[in-house]
């Protein structure tokens, strides 16, 4: 092997510091930049260095922005009585694509998980819980991922969620106040699957959570019977 | 779709313009950064800097490092007449590994491709040429990719090799000096494929190099026909 100057394995080994980056990342990203002229250098230290000092996370829900509260916590276009908390500012980008959801958003900033040691106090909940004792909301979406840690943190939430709920409940004086409405996302097989090729787990909550093609209470059938 | 700060979406476009890197790791590389601590990223400009203005490309091999002539070229326990030629760092980074190489490097910085607009000039091929008429070198190894690119770069340097072997050869008056011996890498089946996943040229290609089991040239073979 080649004994590399050191300021060089320094680079590399910053670059496998940042998230799915390999050792065969890391050096072509490293030969990139040194190959690079002056100006994208200085270019890319200050975008990264500017980002980091004016981006920070938005005091409501946790997403990233220049100012706070963020562009969408003040969005008053937006329903303000549905909420939906995600795992990660990538989770909030990739459910903002979905054109139906025009609610606000909770980060989280990851899951449950005992085996790694991360509990409640690691997690945006107490935030959650105070932003849904203190805010005007209906719905509740848990957007959280289809795994061990997800399926965890939804428990978790929802038993807190209800405690929440009848709290307000009982505070309500004239009673108009309904619970907490707390939904997740549907599993199933996904769009462009191949049914030969999904996992046991996929297969048995499609089944579950199969649908009736042919509505139940449709008036004709009803009057057939 | 959210929009977002300018300064965040400047710092995604500098992770895409990095190679191998889509939208989708550029998002992991700059939440991670974002969630840092100062020190952590105070870490990554200064690395990226020094390692900028400190690593440059040696004037004699083009490989990186902070020293010129690099390591690699002032190592005199490495054969000096065995010339390894590769596209990039990454490839002598790749070539390193091979323990029963122990000659010197020339790095040409890419491949002939007329279809990108890559020709001769473009690559560090003269530098080779001249190191070639100067240096006292017995064996060119031509370590290129077997694709496309990698043929037309292993044909275009095998005419110029061979043309200043024989002006080599009749400049030395003593006619001591023999011929450039040009080799390439083997190719056929890779260690751990299986020949059902082949493709039909690296099958063609492994039949082609095809070697016999029973040496043609053992005595006892010999001396029973």
């Amino acid at each position: 092997m080649i004994r590399r100057p050191e300021t060089l394995e320094k680079l590399l080994e910053i670059f496998r510091s940042f998230p799915a980056v390999g050792p065969k990342m890391s050096e072509r990203i490293a030969f990139y930049l040194l190959r690079s002229g002056e100006d994208k250098i200085k270019e890319v230290l200050k975008t990264i260095e500017e980002a980091y000092y004016k981006v920070r996370p938005c005091s409501i829900c946790g997403y990233w922005d220049d100012i706070s509260p963020c562009r969408i916590c003040q969005d008053s276009d937006r329903d303000q009585s549905l909420l939906c908390v995600v795992e990660s500012p990538q989770d909030l980008v990739a459910m903002s694509r979905v054109k139906n959801f025009r609610g606000l958003y909770h980060v989280l900033g990851g899951a449950l998980s005992p085996l790694e040691g991360v509990g409640p106090k690691d997690l945006r909940i107490d935030l959650l819980l105070k932003r849904l004792e203190e805010g005007h909301f209906r719905e509740v979406l848990l957007a959280l991922n289809p795994d061990i840690e997800g399926e965890t943190t939804v428990q978790y939430l929802v038993q807190q969620i209800q405690f929440i709920s009848k709290k307000l409940n009982e505070k309500s004086s004239n009673g108009n106040r309904s619970e907490i409405k707390v939904t997740r996302l549907a599993q199933g097989l996904p769009a462009g699957g191949e049914l030969e090729y999904m996992d046991e787990t996929t297969l048995l909550r499609a089944f579950d959570g199969r649908k009736s093609l042919i509505a139940e209470d449709s008036p004709q059938l009803t009057s057939q019977k």
